[in-house]
């Protein structure tokens, strides 16, 4: 295989990324499904392997001590920060955040092998727990400066009791070991769609506009306990009756209110005694509302607490509307380097990428509140994640890969790190 | 006090009456509730203290293989049986059904003590397990020959384990031993309302046209589980969406059909899996209702059904009802011993009473399916039953107590069985 193309442009080696992705798919493998938790066995083994094939393509590589493996180029910055992360759902797919990390160890390889791009700092991170296993976004959080050690030391694992024995049974020493974030000038994300937007559309490759805000409500209504034979219909403060009506009425608003991107979720629903022959005195209900535009979610949020104020107590039921835990602010990609992907996405689809947002969170969520970050996506056949069932098409893997370098060449190109026609 | 009024009619004691209920409240007192479950230590020695009581007015008293307290008079029939049940719901009240129970020993008492009504066979009885504690009228069903014993060997308790066991344990034998039905000319049982009419409006007693049917209805709602960040709205098939509007739909329609008493009940509603942040794929949702009129019950459940019926398959998500268990048939009570009761009601409270139906199930509800039945009500202070809260003014205890006696006393007179003017 060439290491340059004409003019000294890198090329892109599919065959490597390809045979990454099956053996990695090996660590954990249950059929078609990877079980590759973060912390695992499996999940540590991997972490090795592509320490090893981080230093092959010619980084320098370490595990850190909360278990990100890190490639580090020898070039000083400013550095471009690639990757994503290799830790898998407790039953997922085989391509999720994989992809985006092996993708940009090929970018890297491909890079240093043409001596018209050997130059450029382009590093590479494989984040650990981004699919919250343990934490949630550990391994971004503590790389961009976002998790202390003592908040890091005080926390517990979401699978019970403290997290710091784990990393340490992990062979980790629980160490939070920021990147030197002076040296990047931002961080790219090569991810699958997760989403049904691409392959509808019959489309290759997707650049991120923006990593959509979250909010979360938890809705409350109180009433009285009653004998349900007894208690005429007047007389009853059913819980239940207002929270379904209640649930329908913010239903129908949201409708009204969403945005080509908006997305809602009645996740939990629930009424209490939940017995069959006893009025509820109890219901709660919880909304999960997403979108990329935070005036929208203000809004949306507004709306939400308005009408049930309108309603608190009509039939004697009170409501009320908590957040639960704090938003999820949306995170907007960077101008520049997604300015970059574009040039990309031209360069590799003409004609079949488009821009979207990210309903999903990811790390370049995390890293863009400390860097520019931009994300690359490649079609989910079906919109398919996070199961046995996830897969895309091999042209999309490698043009998402092909697609990475080409971000990278076009931000090196827009900042006048490539020589003229290189 | 004398045994007889002028023209040889007899005297309610409610002086006795009162002395019952207060004596029978410290079996299982805790504060101002009463924990009296079926079989517990507290209810098996109040059987015993009502069965002395039954014997020191003058009926032969035992107490069956199931735990029932039967006070049988030594005249022969067609009898009337009055009484109700004096087991708790885990912490109840203390009249509920014990006023019933007590009343019907001092009218039993009272017809005896008195010459011209001595030869009135009266019968008096406390059921068991009226509440379900363990098994759900338990009592009247044995008694009414409801309830076989090989139905009865195999069943469990609702608290765990064979029910037989927990018989044996309370001391009593197991054998289902029904009542000698071709003895009775019908069932008359005293109650609390347990609802708020009576109290409402002021009056003091209440005549019971029908104990009311009930119907329960489990709707499933089947879509698909999804990420609620990354699915478009349009994609999903979000069974907790469609199950909120399906609720609001029917609870309109039955707002629509609903006649003066019909009640119902959302009591319960789940969604799974119940996470935040997934589409829920499944939701569960029972619905009970419940009228006097089955001709009404048959249209309401129709209508459900239809309106399930119509929204399947809406946006992916698949809608079913089925009914839970068999329905309870309303039972009308008996034309010729609510006409006693009018009387009786008429001549305590010429002003204060009225028909209702009651929108509990009650022992008469059993008794009613294999002999005449009957039931008058006294008023609940703001309607409330089954908790420490549960009362009833004094002068109403006294009503009901001399309206159950004013009612056996009309029944014989209608049928008969008084010398005239007595």
């Amino acid at each position: 295989m060439k290491t340059c193309i004409d003019d000294g442009v890198p090329a892109f080696d599919g065959a490597r990324l390809l045979d990454g992705l099956r053996t990695l798919r090996g660590f954990g493998a249950r059929g078609d499904a990877v079980c590759r938790q973060s912390l695992s066995a499996d999940d540590m083994r991997s972490r090795r392997y592509l320490a090893r094939r981080m230093l092959d393509a010619g980084l320098d590589a370490r595990i850190d001590g909360v278990g990100n493996v890190i490639g580090r180029s020898r070039q000083s910055g400013p550095a471009l920060l690639l990757g994503s992360h290799s830790d898998t759902q407790p039953v997922g797919g085989w391509l999720d955040g994989t992809l985006g990390v092996l993708a940009a160890i090929e970018v890297a390889r491909a890079l240093l092998r043409c001596p018209a791009t050997a130059h450029l700092a382009v590093d590479v991170a494989s984040f650990i727990d981004e699919e919250g296993s343990h934490l949630g976004f550990l391994g971004s959080r503590a790389a961009a400066g976002l998790l202390d050690q003592a908040t890091l030391d005080a926390s517990d694992s979401l699978q019970g009791g403290s997290l710091l024995p784990r990393l340490k049974a992990a062979g980790l020493s629980g160490l939070v070991e920021p990147l030197d974030l002076a040296r990047y000038a931002g961080f790219i994300e090569l991810h699958i769609e997760q989403g049904p937007y691409l392959d509808d559309a019959g489309q290759s490759l997707g650049v991120v506009t923006a990593i959509v805000g979250a909010r979360t409500l938890d809705i409350v209504a109180s009433g009285e306990m009653n004998h349900a034979g007894s208690t005429p219909m007047a007389r009853r403060r059913d819980a239940g009756r207002a929270m379904i009506h209640l649930a329908a009425a913010l239903d129908q608003c949201l409708e009204q209110m969403a945005g080509p991107y908006t997305v809602w979720n009645f996740g939990q629903m629930a009424f209490s005694p939940g017995a069959t022959a006893i009025v509820p005195d109890g219901a709660m209900l919880r909304l999960q509302f997403r979108d990329q535009d935070e005036d929208l979610l203000d809004a949306v949020e507004a709306a939400m607490m308005a009408l049930v104020q309108a309603r608190n107590g009509r039939d004697g039921v009170r409501l009320e509307a908590v957040r639960r835990g704090e938003p999820t602010r949306a995170v907007c990609m960077d101008g520049g380097l997604r300015e970059a992907c574009i040039h990309a996405a031209h360069a590799v689809a003409p004609t079949a990428w488009r821009e979207l947002p990210s309903g999903a969170l990811h790390d370049a969520g995390i890293l863009g509140r400390v860097m520019p970050a931009a994300m690359l996506f490649v079609p989910s056949i079906g919109g398919i994640s996070h199961s046995a069932a996830e897969d895309t098409r091999t042209e999309h893997l490698l043009a998402g890969g092909e697609a990475l370098l080409q971000a990278v060449i076009a931000w090196a190109r827009i900042n006048n790190q490539l020589a003229d026609g290189s």
